[in-house]
């Protein structure tokens, strides 16, 4: 920014801007009454979404409302910019701003009103030919433009970043358990040793949490989709035409090519982002798969020689400033750290969502501030740990195959044969003199030699 | 309990158990090896599914494994006496044991075989004819039984108490919005005044709200309706017969009449609950809906002088040992405690649930107990605010009407007529001067009484 | 009870009450709007602390405020009665109740009352001589009772149950820190070998974990000890004499024996419960730090033959319903899923504590309930945990030498030698051939025999 | 950057950077395995810290280690550069890297010898003369420097922002609890009119909350002002000179003018973070009382017309894009929102300090950041509420003396005169008759007129 300045005026007054800039006055007057850090700011995804809702709120009024067609053409063309990212710098405000996001929906009018009035005279700013709240929020509140902004841009990211995401590693997970299935390793459960499975089970497993993180995103998609554009203030509407929240949600729905719709209850949607909270509660259960996941592959890539050995995991970089040839899980510990804020995230957006008043839920800049985030971690922490982990992770079948042999709960095989109190005995005795299981069941004299050759064989204990 | 004691045997060696009870050894030792206070029971909901679980394990293995029939027979008499909450007496161990309910379900195993026993030779407890580990808990293990338990156990909660709680409480809010649709009221956003709306209105986005859980809660009923029972100890289905889980899931839903299916995947049904973790995270939304809901209603009925006033809240109880005459909104302090509880609850939940290890999470009981807690708090929480909060609660018209009247906010609907800037200068100069709007327009010469008369009208100002 | 009544009276009119039960209407009121499950009760802890409450009132009232001596005494003696545990079966309401408790106070002067005047008339129940409110609530209010009764359950259940169960296991920790203070085993970060420490060193980690609990609790205390008790109704002190609030501290402190004080500010001590979100909060430390400790105990004993097998836990019960003669770390999943609860409930009593209002908060049940439930599950569960867990473990001692050994980030000690670069070379060497260190630095020609034999002793490593 | 990249080698091998950085390999390794945005960097605070670190250790090992003094002062010269904000530019990694934070302390090693190596010969970059394993990171390993700059980081961030956030807040509601303390007002409880009380009493309230605010945080700073530096690898202090953390302390001490020690234990330092989890116990505390103050304040000033209306609230900008003349407590909504960020911080924080395994816990990057990022937003969000809300705000007087007056509470004032149960009826009367209570009392002959003007004057009714 230079120095020189240009004067903008809203009902408070005059107020000096950055010349250069294409802000007005509300947005330079949230600058100075919320000096966080630059590293606060409300988050580009939902300066984007503003963006297209400024874009089809025009086209709607220009054809609905009689909002003038050539104002209109360069409301759309400005909005256009800021949806695709072109005016980023435009958006300085922070998160912990208006309850409501106000000033946010501001900027984005004033900066749209700037960049149109630009358009149409050259001259950069101010409010005509186009006004900030007459032209380019008109039939528009910030309590039904900024929530309608929240959803899109969650549910861009969730289209763009977190489905994709997921599918990927999925894919790699689904592609491990197929590829391992004849891999017969020791099961675990309390962490003691059990009865054998195949490292592919063991993958299944985690393919298939995926896949249900999978099936619960989509299932809150349609009321993501639900837009509460059209209730202006409070929910009823007033100085919106009729019908404005359907063609609008119509078009933003042709403009990001996702099945959007109107809110079927305008007060709710304004007053509640329970959809939000429902959201993060699933993101926060995929943030519960992922530390399981993440934690069983740095419990079974332990070692190298003191620790369980199982898999061999990527070799990314030094592990250790003082340790020369220290290796460790990274990519797990980046992911289960990601998934530790998501779940923090998620705590602050219940906080924020149980929190609302009357007519409006002021927690709005925070509630989808901390949802994008999340979304954004966990799409950068599973693509990032597909690439850099799962893909170059191999399982050390030697080790695998010795841990398994010598596990005593292959007995559990012989129970239904000699009983639960006879297996468990033999086991013990083993346990306690250091024996194989056979040298144990002989020496008892419980069980005989053919049913135990017959009976305790690993490769037959995969339930086939 | 007499202070005349039994015999009973386990893997362990012998242990005395009072001699009038059914359980055996396994559930002498937990009661003595986890002495917490007698209020932290295991919940008698998961007692009667694993009634269940034994009683459609008995059917499966008579028809499908050899069981005899008698000892089937007398199995299924004794587990329906369980599942019927006949034995809730016979359950004395807590939730902070194993954490994979395997002492519930040795539990429930001993006290089936000693009911079983004593069925068929009149002599409680024991071990024959009937065993608790050879035939109770026949092709099971506490590691597919107990998490089954806690999925039917969660859906008999979500379909008899939850689900009607919600519906129950719907019905009412949808009422109130039909009932109160002619009612116009002051609209408030960030808690100041805004345009006016309809008492019905506002209460139609609260039931929109519960609509929308009722819908959440139906999303995840596929999901929890789908059981890890067949998978045994570590997902393999070792010691069961082939088709075992998908016949018991059949015969669950039969005894249950709820449409319990297999789950797809037995390994990641032992090793997570991500399930229950989103069941949990629904419980939260709803939770968070609530606190919206109650908090609303009492900042409505606040005063009775010195507060809004707009709503008349029933008179239940006295509220003060010390202010005389004092009524409090205790039917709204009640549920926003419970919502508080199920917040945390869920947070628990979270925890446990991210925590598992290998081929076993090991927070079933704390899953288990914390969900069906937070179902039971929202179901009777829900259940008596509708009963005795909102059934008897009135609109004050009078006040409703006094403060509407009364507001600043009526300008918004001269804004397409005047502009933003010019309708804004009129409410500032009104607020300064404590004129009415009119009285302001007129003398600001901003607009003229023939349109103001036209234009400000609340009953306008609706949507509609 | 029969179902024989008697008639009570409130400001709300008459209402029957059992016979012989000693209550009165507003609890019977209570009972009847309140109906949630008897597991749901609030804890004796409160009542309890109530009973102090209404015995140190009495004597102030007596000494100060003309209450009638022969009154007075039947009301202490009554309230002595309360306090040690003889009436628990005569507070039947719920947690989720009104969110100041005054029912709950008001079941205590009504029991109180009502056994008072049995003493003094042979006559149970009712509100002569002896009356609920202007007697046995005598220059009180709910509001002040209430949080005073909080903060005394919640300072005896620390000094009485928390501080000494973290004593007990800070005692078996440092025990054997000491005692196992020559075993040389190897580190471990990133859950992959490091460098080596005694076991005894790991253990004095844990011992400082819960050194450090003790100060952090005993830190709140001073802030605990404070009492709301003489702000009444909103923190003023209405309708108490000068002085009463120090005078009952006093007689308080005299009655339970710990150092309370009066609140220097009842406006606080009233509308907000800071100092429970505080003690909370170090409650949470503590299910952390016991969760660290717990989790490395079972992963130290893992196996027994495919784990780590550092550590021999004690067999306290069968560990499977299935596989015969498992043994599973119970004790540490019993605490753990203590943990988890805890944490979840400092998640709802802080949504409790935010969300009071002007000169009340009404989360006050709820918090008091939440607060005293995980006192009593981190007690028990330490308690538990150092008896069946600590006190019978024992190191394998040969196992844990046998991994020492093969480590290969022994070499650290020769970085200060030979450089990072070149230890690290050596290490990557052996791990690629499977050889030793001293064969990969040899065969490198990167250290010779008699440095290595000088640089690389575990027992060297171990910062003494 | 330019284009034009410089070879740097570690033992992963070499990898070409960015010429004119400073930074070496295995930043550029991280840049390239942790793609995450780059509003996720670690936070400068925590890089000045570490230039601390490296400052200190560089002159404890030229003393003490035979650390070269030329090679000595150029480390000292860089990492002053670094600790003061210099190179913040040089630190480009995320959050989301190792969870020991290794890379970050690498970054730090390698930028200080990439400087210090230009200072001693006009070329940036390289290993040669210093080191940025041997030299710099001399005596130290990540798993001890991370930690201690953690400390040092929270430390002077409380101590330069939150201290003197709250101690600003603090002096302005004491200002105003003595400003404000004849203005007598209706007292709320439960939200329904009570007792009366003054605004400064009211005010005095929020005031002892941040008192014990300071208190809570100044309690966590001995235990924040020890630092793990010192123990190496793994807690044993391996290749550091003895007596290295006592030395190193007091050069930090010294540096920051923090009184800094050597932490009691450090395999507890390293292998937990409990004392952050404290802090951030602590910062949730302050967060709840944050949300009590700033929920009172927006209920207080509700209005202008259909609300409370007892403060008027500063004007800082225009509250709405659709409804003009509207102005919102925006302060308190930023505040808010701020206050549940840090509670969802505190739980990340949790489960990260939750999930330590051995020697050390690998969430290390998460919980720094998120309790630096809590301890911002407090700060700044304190600072502007009260600079842009307590210090403009106003009560209306008038308002408030009218509501006082209306309300029936004050009947408490005459229970000690003619019994609750009387006073009750009184109030209930004027209540239903619309009444004041004079008039009720007469009028049912329970109190006579001379006594009644005695005894209802809210004045008296203060507690004075």
């Amino acid at each position: 920014m230079t120095a020189a300045t240009r004067t903008e005026t809203d009902s408070f007054g005059p107020i000096e801007v950055p010349a250069d800039c294409y802000w007005g006055a509300q947005t330079q007057r949230s600058i100075e009454n919320f000096p966080f850090g630059s590293n606060e700011r409300m988050p580009v995804e939902i300066v984007h979404a503003l963006g297209f809702v400024k874009q089809a709120a025009a086209r709607v009024n220009a054809r609905e409302a009689g909002l003038d067609a050539q104002l209109a053409e360069a409301i759309q063309q400005a909005a256009g910019e800021v949806a695709s990212g072109g005016h980023d710098d435009q958006f300085p405000l922070v998160i912990w701003q208006t309850g409501s996001g106000t000033q946010s929906n501001m900027n984005a009018n004033e900066v749209i009103a700037g960049r149109a009035n630009e358009i149409l005279t050259g001259k950069r700013g101010g409010k005509a030919p186009v006004h900030p709240n007459d032209h380019v929020n008109k039939g528009q509140s910030s309590n039904d433009s900024f929530p309608t902004a929240m959803h899109i841009a969650a549910a861009r990211a969730v289209n763009d970043r977190l489905l994709p995401a997921l599918g990927t590693i999925h894919h790699r997970l689904a592609a491990q358990a197929d590829a391992w299935d004849r891999i017969v390793k020791i099961g675990r459960t309390h962490l003691q040793d059990a009865t054998p499975l195949t490292l592919g089970q063991e993958f299944s497993g985690y393919a298939a949490q995926i896949a249900a993180g999978i099936d619960r995103v989509k299932g809150v998609l349609p009321r993501l989709h639900q837009l509460a554009q059209g209730g202006t203030a409070v929910g009823t509407g007033l100085n919106a035409p009729k019908g404005f929240g359907e063609k609008f949600a119509a078009e933003v729905a042709n403009l990001t090519r996702l099945p959007f719709t109107t809110a079927p209850n305008k007060f709710e949607a304004l007053a509640t982002h329970d959809t939000m909270v429902e959201l993060s509660g699933v993101l926060n259960v995929i943030a519960v798969s992922l530390s399981k996941i993440a934690n069983d592959i740095r419990l079974l890539g332990s070692g190298p020689r003191c620790g369980l050995g199982e898999l061999k995991l990527p070799e990314n970089e030094p592990g250790s400033s003082i340790m020369p040839g220290k290796v460790n899980p990274t990519q797990c510990e980046s992911l289960t750290m990601v998934a530790a804020q998501v779940m923090g995230n998620h705590m602050a957006v219940t906080v924020g969502g149980l929190q609302g008043h009357m007519e409006l839920n002021v927690f709005k800049p925070l509630i989808g501030a901390a949802v994008i985030r999340s979304i954004n971690l966990l799409s950068d922490g599973m693509e990032s740990f597909t690439a850099r982990c799962l893909d170059g992770m191999e399982p050390d079948e030697r080790r695998i195959a010795d841990l398994m042999n010598k596990s005593l709960m292959l007995v559990t095989a012989l129970a239904p044969e000699i009983g639960y109190d006879n297996a468990a005995a033999i086991a013990k005795h083993a346990h306690k003199h250091g024996q194989t299981l056979k040298e144990a069941g002989l020496e008892l004299g419980l069980v005989d030699e053919a049913t135990f050759d017959r009976v305790v064989i690993p490769e037959h204990m995969l339930g086939r």
